[in-house]
């Protein structure tokens, strides 16, 4: 009881319009309650199926504590399972990517089909029920081609978000896009400052010259409306899904489609195209599509390609980032686009943000830090922080109702 | 009383033949339940007097927090000191190992003899008594040259190993043996993963092709009865123990004698011998002579060498291994021996087992591990296991009658 | 309450004359209430107007979770403020050291003038009021060029620091000095044997061969009686301030001065002078002016170089130590200095000290660490440890009062 009337008290002082309390950003007790009424809960994102395109191809993801083993079916489909072993528990799966036609422990090579069945489990009594050991299954739901898995045996519906999302993505083809690169960061923050800062461009004018050079609006001394206007146009002429997703209620998703600056076909430093179009994209006017998943997913995809950043908090202040940029399929590295020109505006702006998230963590940890206002153009971080105390009161309920 | 209530609701739901539920591998609490029912109650393995051979030869070992100076007496004997000064408190020897006439505090110079009383505290009041003021002591057992100490005041008696062990190492001469090699590994796993590691064979035939090739029936697929019983006749015509020790109701200790494959000489890669016959042994056919003592101590010997390995948890995912590999001390290297040649086969094995362990404790960290049921060839893991849980009842018993 | 319990019985059980009991060194609860009774309430040495010539010059100094901003006002005064900006926490200041007009927090570029006000928040409300939000203040005292700073509200008064220390601060000029080198340490020990160990010369003799060449009777071994009375006559005919100021009552300063051995000019390894002489001094006769301030400052002047120590703790077994060497202004590196002959005396025996202390913290660690007497020639460290004592008793008065 006692950690949930800390909790408690915590939701209740909340100040609307203003940054959390410390506690939310540095208590552990905090913390572990939203491994229960978040991460542990809703939907996050794992990878793209570009990551595993044949039978047997599998890769992991540490969420926290835990190491899921996600892997592709002989029909194309994806499953999810907890990568430890019903025998003694071993992590079955070592690597972060591989390929297997079974899933084999190391240890004393009991053997798993890819769907998580136990297929084999030498030198075991005759008596002994292999049905009964499976591989603990973990949810999955992929919608144009990318895979969200759920920690929960019961978890929000996902189907309003595969709906909302598939005209988007279907153009991108993600069945004939490869990943062209991975980055990963660990960064000393909470995965909250993380949220929050992707959520406004307050900080963007002075923090991030390359992307306002892109994105028209995004230094917040112009106005976006007018090209918009006229983009919006050839976007439908062209068939391009226009419907933006706002995150209403307690929904936990977001799509917008927004122009690039006139003149600018990628987000590049340079503002030319990085490889040829994705898909079905014929040219380079589809502008960025941007998509978040909360807790854990942000995309934004260009005609040419697509960028995608998963955020993974191991602790109160120990946050995974991890990046993946994805071309065509029939993108030819060295022909069709260089590794340095496709991936450096993301990795400059993303290397520009995590040293804003960790220092304004660092910040936090002051005895005196108190919780500030948000500026009025910061409505998207109350929104969110909005969605997260929601999730949190929830939890409380939850866990009160549980005991 | 809480910490014992947790314990207690533990071991009361513990399902026999099944390996155990995760906070006996993660919890805190349980860890230090381990060290006040294990740890610093019954007798670990320091060392060996190969280790020390000279008056005033000291070691250190470092068992979780508290380091011990084992020190060899003008007369041969062997002291143990916890490494505190009774001044102020300071680490007295500070090397791994070395020689000193008397034992002075860096510090403030305070002199202690090999036995640990205070011989000297310069510029100390007159009615100072140096008699109250000695070394904390530690229990010392020594037996076939093999240094077992004890934290407690009132440790378990040791007359059953020593008496059941004298025969089997005597033939070794441990007073004319030399530490060729020592290697140490930290392992990120609980203790108890090794030592169950170090009790089942399920895992050697995919995981130690080495190992499988120098011992029959380690692959699981070959009976050793046959050429054991051969040896046996052989080993009692040369005058070498055969009497098994094993576990027993609440005995710790364990001894075997068994044979290598025919025409293996030695555990070697190559299985030819890797340096002269130890002490008295005239031929390399002593097979290989296993010990055991609970919690921390492993012990191969073969004709030629002999290779300890010690065991120590400085937390629940914290586990040092010290590895020493001894030889007799007429073998000179690059004439009878190669240090590659000696020590490759246990380094190679050891490693092997390092990673099993490491993978086995990373995935019951999952918070979907759950107990699975031990193969039947796993049946010393779950006398392990039960020695195990019934040291940790009867700490909780004595923890509720000291309270 | 919990934690006030141990405290009290902790602080009741102590026996006077005795080193403290283990708890006061490792435990958490007790460091946590240090940090209330002494570490957020006391003055604490931050660094001298050496450091900061200019106006707009600032550094930085963490102690524990805060970090402080240290900045040169426009009339030469000094300010200090928590580096957490008042939007949403972000650290403002981001290097050790700096020079900056307005202080900008590079987030999203709020600006704060030197002395802490909020002068710009762009794109806030109209109705935002700039006054309620300026950075947090912490207290200032600038005593012959030191600047000390408290984290309390409320800190003890620092009159009579000022006052004493004055008269001896005056002609070294600290406005004519610059700062020479500077040299951080982090040790693993806990910060009260950092002050333990300067507070005592038992040690010299044998640790401390430097030092003891430079200072009669710190090997404690010859009298410095008369060299001191021969000196003194000396100090005053100069116009040298020598009344010494001892701790008393519940004060937490100190002031010394005594002679160098006959011969030797400065802290050097060869008793040569390192430097010209600072400030006001015109020969190499002022002996030393040995300055502490409790909780963590230590400083030793010699005519031509100042060292001061900085000693912070991070937790219980982290201590953060921070030198500096000061010279004057006029001293030309190269011509009059070199920084090898400058640094040499201290960082040799500055390091040997570091080793003892780390040494000291191990041993504390053992389970059978229990409090040894303190020699009669360790009384100033019985001095400290009784004053340590009475501010953690008040502590938990205050605490028990406020609760």
């Amino acid at each position: 009881m006692k950690r949930s009337i800390k909790l408690k008290k915590l939701l209740d002082n909340y100040q609307q319009g203003w940054s959390l309390e410390q506690p939310f950003y540095l208590d552990n007790d905090v913390f572990n309650a939203e491994l229960d009424a978040i991460w542990k809960k809703y939907w996050l994102f794992a990878g793209t199926i570009a990551d595993i395109p044949k039978p047997g191809d599998y890769f992991t993801y540490k969420v926290h504590n835990d190491s899921i083993i996600i892997i592709r079916g002989n029909k194309g489909e994806v499953f999810a399972h907890y990568n430890t072993c019903r025998h003694r528990g071993s992590l079955i799966c070592l690597e972060e990517k591989g390929r297997a036609p079974k899933l084999v422990c190391p240890y004393h090579q009991w053997v798993y089909d890819k769907d998580g069945s136990l297929v084999n489990a030498r030198l075991m009594p005759d008596d002994f029920d292999k049905s009964e050991h499976g591989l603990h299954p973990v949810k999955v739901e992929v919608t144009g081609g990318f895979i969200f898995i759920s920690l929960s045996d019961n978890p929000p519906d996902f189907r309003k978000v595969a709906d909302d999302y598939f005209p988007f993505l279907a153009p991108y083809k993600l069945e004939n896009a490869k990943v062209a690169f991975k980055k990963s960061y660990e960064l000393r923050t909470n995965w909250k400052l993380v949220a929050e800062n992707f959520r406004e461009c307050y900080h963007c004018g002075p923090a991030h010259p390359e992307y306002c050079s892109a994105v028209i609006g995004a230094n917040m001394k112009e106005s976006a409306a007018e090209v918009l206007q006229e983009r919006k146009v050839e976007w439908e002429r062209s068939g391009l899904a226009v419907n933006n997703v706002e995150f209403e209620n307690d929904s936990f998703h977001f799509a917008i489609r927004y122009p690039l600056r006139p003149g600018v076909l990628s987000y590049s430093t340079d503002g030319t195209a990085v490889a040829i179009p994705m898909g079905d994209h014929k040219d380079y006017n589809a502008g960025v599509l941007g998509l978040v998943v909360l807790p854990n997913f942000w995309m934004d995809a260009v005609s040419d390609y697509m960028w995608t950043m998963r955020v993974t908090p191991m602790g109160p202040s120990k946050t995974m980032i991890d990046l993946a940029w994805l071309v065509d399929k029939n993108a030819i590295e060295g022909e069709h686009y260089t590794l340095e020109h496709l991936t450096e505006f993301w990795k400059i702006t993303g290397e520009q943000d995590w040293k804003l998230c960790e220092n304004n963590f660092a910040g936090i940890e002051s005895s005196r830090y108190q919780p500030g206002p948000y500026a009025p153009i910061e409505i998207d971080v109350v929104k969110f922080v909005d969605w997260y105390l929601n999730r949190m009161r929830d939890g409380v309920l939850e866990a009160a109702s549980a005991s």
